[in-house]
């Protein structure tokens, strides 16, 4: 067994499924980068995102990313980075819920694009956080919906040929239905959670992937469909 | 014959595209509202947006476009304000370009939605600006991609129960592949210039969407295809 086993960047490596990805990372022997507002002690290195605009953003969390590999190259950038807001275009808050996912989703996605297009090998895996209901219209969750739809064509782009990404790489998009967090058991209590996928699927999915197992086809889009328990993933 | 048809905004009506959309409706008799960087001279009323973030943009047009309307209804809300500009996720100028395309592509549409939520009368019509390419992976232009994604997506938002858009409303976008357009002529002098969408093409079928003749259904993304001179429309 290698003392090494891959390097990944988790890009919101600090939320509830962030946390479960770092964790599986590091038990399976990886060096993991956290890429997050605040650190996470169970990474190997933390790169605090600091900026006020998408550019300025993109160049630390890049010169930092490059400052931390020392010339080693990336397996994989996970990006489990977003927030939810919801509103309806005739909402007051419309415009203001929309620039927040923006910021929130598509920023960090579109950040881990370059990082992908950067620093990661041959072979290599890039996977973004879209989500089930934005391959349709959102009209409760409008401004969600826009920012999840641009973060699902991102993840068709890096696969094309052209994108910048070296050979035989993943480029791939989780869409999840409802994720078992704690902050959905808070809030949404009384909802049937049988059909809520574990945060453990998630992250064993993304390491299976990431050492090149029972990969999708590159620019998948893979919707998480959990019912009884049991998720299997569909290709939409 | 009535002196007033009815009652457009449109965003973007001094581009090439959108003087000839705002030529269009005058023509026909109709209270044209421009909302734009700079003022038509064709237009009834003239909004030209200020402010530096999306928020104040959308609250100054609103306001403005409220006013002008003194209590009255809008039959139609049309955008195509938008830009271009490429890069794929390894270049330089990719973030850049992102927020340069989301800036002029996805402000003007959410801020016209919001518009079409707010003024439309039942029966109205909303149509936003998406791109033909955007509908798969655009690698060579990757934050453009992102962006008319999200317009796409907000198309079939606005067309869904629950969007706030009065009943019997059309929303749909247009995907030029290319229009004929000066700029055009001039930096693609050598293209197959038989396959550009005229103009003219354009202005007539929002026109005719309008006032409620040959609508696609709600929700379209329907596609301009030139061929040979001719051009047919593909909901895609």
């Amino acid at each position: 067994m290698e003392s090494m086993s891959g390097r990944v960047v988790v890009y919101g490596g600090r939320g509830a499924l962030g946390t479960a990805i770092v964790t599986k990372f590091k038990e399976s022997g990886w060096w993991v980068a956290n890429v997050d507002m605040k650190a996470s002690e169970l990474a190997d290195e933390n790169i605090l995102v600091e900026g006020d605009t998408w550019v300025q953003q993109e160049e630390h969390v890049c010169n930092s990313v490059g400052a931390a590999l020392s010339g080693e190259k990336l397996d994989a950038v996970v990006c489990m980075a977003g927030g939810w807001a919801g509103g309806s275009p005739a909402s007051k808050d419309f415009i203001k819920n929309s620039d927040l996912m923006w910021k929130s989703s598509v920023w960090p996605a579109s950040i881990s694009a370059s990082l992908a297009a950067k620093h990661l090998k041959e072979g290599g895996m890039v996977v973004l956080p879209g989500a089930a209901p934005a391959v349709a219209g959102t009209p409760g969750m409008a401004g969600y919906g826009m920012a999840k739809a641009a973060v699902h064509q991102l993840t068709q782009s890096l696969a094309c040929k052209g994108s910048g990404l070296p050979d035989n790489c993943l480029a791939a998009a989780i869409l999840p239905v409802t994720l078992d967090t704690p902050m959905n058991r808070k809030w949404m209590a009384k909802a049937d959670q049988s059909t809520w996928t574990p945060l453990e699927f998630v992250s064993s999915l993304l390491l299976e992937w990431a050492v090149g197992e029972s990969r999708p086809q590159s620019g998948s889009l893979v919707k998480l469909v959990t019912e009884k328990g049991e998720t299997s993933l569909v290709t939409v």
